[in-house]
């Protein structure tokens, strides 16, 4: 292991099961969080550029630095079909790294949406081309092109720790990172979960009561609540 | 009293005369928290879910703690129709308190809407029902249910204090609290507010100025404003 | 030069040229600002009270109190057709300073739009009015009006320095600030800047790479960066 | 009950029991909130003006505006001996409220200390006084005296209600309130728990472990825990 | 005038009154911020990094970008003895862009301190050193030199607009910029506002309230102020 | 792989070798960041509980869950003398997870501090016991004991990810991560970074200018620096 990991572009990643991953889009953030136990969350400070933006897909991983995007240029060459470029940065910057031009190049390229730890622009233009971008802050703020990061290592973006190939879910909820290694377990479960929402959601509709549903009448009684008038 | 007001549901509440509701919600929130003096407003980071979400109906409150909803289920059984629950939290925490499965419960129950200092999810769900939320954050962060906190005592949302029973009313610009000893005054208030406004407003569009209309010229001029070239 | 500069308010001010106004008029907040040398831009806070919301118009001034928009009912006297109103405060406020009946006095008397560092309400019927609004926040809270600030004297607002007179554009993006003196060399660098992206984004749509098309290789060499397996 | 609570003085207040206050004034702020079932805790954002500053007393409080501080010189009149100014804000507000010579006044008048929900200057005099002080904010910006606010209402400061007469417990840890009708129990709640310390302080600096102490060995297999190597 | 003011470094500039430093040094920041009336001030954030620094002497200003402090490096062969460092930074940064070889090059080149719109390191020696820093944020991260910024231009610092050769006075209590036009003003207004604290303080200790001192009795009764029992 | 990575304690891990940990101990945290090429930093809202507070060693972590600390009463038992306990927690909490009663256990096993992304109380204490702690915030907010999380595994902690057995260095300037692997390289690039700085310390103390000592003058004049008078 050597000490610097900066400067580096990793050509060769293991992306998640094509099949989990289709399996994935079907599901929403929360389902998929809650079916991983509630891990892999990033900050709720990450917002879509408009309401509704959805993607998922395979994470290939980018490390800037404050007011520099130069590396956004050099990972559009490793970005393959369904991949979602995951943007960190070495110290909090809600410069505008990110704008229509590069979304125009990461799709050509097979780029299906953006997650950044930082600023973004050409919010009309974006929100037109129905390019899922969810990010920090929005700025109209550019970048200078002069200090290498790295591409493909692992990164922390907005607290989440996300390796290449993972999978990145991004809906209105906010975005989860699937690790590739439990892609289909995660899918499975999420499924599983969802499923089980159907039935919970007509009870709930017909005014029956999750203190009766979930049985927790015991269990509030016995941490010892009080029912006064 | 006693030292300890956690674990308790209050079931029996003196709830805002309907009347004065009724009259409440055809008014919004910058124009009767003006007629109350300018209190009871909810700090502004108090925001909708989706534009244009509203809601007007006597507050159920409940006390949670940070990262725990139990007791969010607990108060379901204690709304009546027309009522909005009203979450506050032991501690800052924007995990995800709510979502599309509470919404169908509160609603199916009587629930209008909620006002919670804390975060939510389901986001495209809420959005698609229509159920009025306002929140503090979006979050998919799920929470546990192990927790006692309280249903129906006075809790400080937001900044503000909500007895139980309390009229609620929030919009695009926040959320209000009306003392419900005070909403017929409150209501009238309002009122006289807005039709005073109409005719102010068709003056300002015909181009005559608020220092004229206001007659504030001599105030300023005597508090030593001066008009130079 | 006097101690104090508040309790003015300046009639005669130099406004930017109206040809330049014009051509700035077409351009994006994101274009210009990088057109000037990344300088002029306002704090990323600042955010339109509607999606799309857009404005471009020369500065007219003025200088709040925390909690007191008695200057605003000021300054409408000092607009002309065209001109836009830029508030700044004496020190950080959220309270809603501006709403829907200002809006429509500024509008009889030829204001275009208003960039504010502090809150503002009414954010329906501004939407409904489709009057242009960038603030820090929205806000239900109401000010008072008892001290004197000032009109048309250079302020420092959201991080920018604006003389009366200059030129403010804003959308989605932000709000950035042309000094009047350079509005015509700003719109001509920035309608070269947009002319050259129409080749890039053709390029870039067709799969050719940004490290190509901008020459990059060779820098990133020598800046030392490795590709690795 | 009244529309409009502003403008208003409250002469008389019932001040909590001086022996319990006494009692309370030889605890820590945590110690005490634990006591009281974890309530009555403003937020973490009021910090003291210096280290180690400490105050306990009963009490009296004052609602300001936003850039206003005419009522603190109304409340000097309401003081008695061992009264802590409490000063919330019917916005939130940084600005510098309070310095050394209201400090002055205070001290001169009978009280110990302030609590106030917004900013404070002249950090030196007060540190160099030992004028207890826990603030939002510190800021040389001044205030202007304009707009009424009220004394020795019930207000809700830093996230906590405060009823005038509740006794005030602050320290490095934060700020505490007890209202006035437990201020006797709560004082015997915390002193127990204190006792209950000593002999856990002395085992643990002994090296046993909480694990064995608080027996949390067998909750904790029964909720899953597994220990892996 | 230029469209791009980038990559400037002024050698001239002319430094405010001498004299008027001196007299401006023995006085705090809030009473020249009042004196001046109440304009001038930097944002709160602006912390020193140890208690009881204190700084006044004649602005030396340069505009830095988000991690990169290249332009420090410029800006040290244009002090004279007297002199404050003022740096700006085009966007909000919290790197740590100065520690404390560049204090021990600032100190051999006549500078006194620095006001810093951005982070800082090197706490405990800056402590030892006694070199008065005022910033946004203490940081460890370090910062590259590789882009322009420019010397000696006006530039905007947390708010506040300063012109080289402006006096800059920073204490416990914030950093207020005094423009060098005024300089010999703002210190007469400065010390008559002290000599008059004076009589005060000794009053306010011997118990006079300010309602009386003030006169301001019959001003809060005819505002509508009323005491209750 | 398992989906769910909750609810384990790992028993083994492989701390970094003791000589390296020593070499480190020397040194300070910008140093040592900036010899491993600017990577491995804790955000900048980490800060000690009291100035001056330092700590180097292994790091033994724990997941915890918003307001509840029952796992750091389960990690004391896996301490081994040398270790620094890192507490990440899965969502942002301000909430008081720590005081003097875990201090005197941590101190009691081995533990020579904590670096928590919470809130900590009992600051007198800490700072009388000499305890070094650095948090997010201070917080007199006690916790709940009832969800379990983990200790041992690889965690996210102010943005840094931390591995069980990485050196942890921290001091008034921030807290950065030595992965256990680089130890050695680490101390090695560290110490040859300081033994340089001293030379350019007595050189600079002498006024000599960076912009001679690093040869920048080419590099600025090529990037477009003007000297104007």
């Amino acid at each position: 292991m050597s000490l610097n990991q900066l400067g580096i572009v990793k050509r060769t990643i293991v992306r998640a099961d094509a099949a989990a991953v289709g399996r994935l889009s079907r599901l929403g953030v929360a389902t998929i969080h809650e079916a991983m136990g509630r891990v892999g969350l990033m900050k709720p400070y990450m917002r879509p550029v408009y309401p509704g933006a959805y993607v998922c897909g395979t994470a290939v991983t980018v490390l800037l630095h404050p007011g520099d995007n130069w590396m956004l240029h050099v990972v559009v060459e490793q970005l393959r079909e369904g991949d979602v470029i995951v943007a960190a940065c070495s110290a909090d910057s809600d410069d505008g790294f990110f704008g229509e031009l590069l979304a125009t190049s990461f799709r050509a390229r097979g780029g299906l949406g953006l997650v950044i730890d930082g600023g973004v622009r050409d919010v009309k233009e974006l929100t037109a081309m129905k390019f899922p971008v969810f990010s920090r802050a929005i700025n109209a703020k550019g970048t200078v092109k002069s200090t290498l990061g790295s591409v493909n290592i692992p990164v922390v973006c907005a607290g989440a720790l996300v390796t290449p190939g993972d999978v990145i879910v991004a809906d209105d909820d906010g975005v989860v990172v699937v690790p590739a290694a439990v892609a289909a377990q995660a899918a499975e479960a999420s499924e599983a979960r969802e499923a089980n929402e159907v039935e919970k959601r007509t009870k709930l509709a017909a005014g029956e009561l999750g203190l009766d549903m979930y049985k927790m009448r015991e269990a509030l009684e016995k941490a010892g609540l009080k029912y006064v008038d």
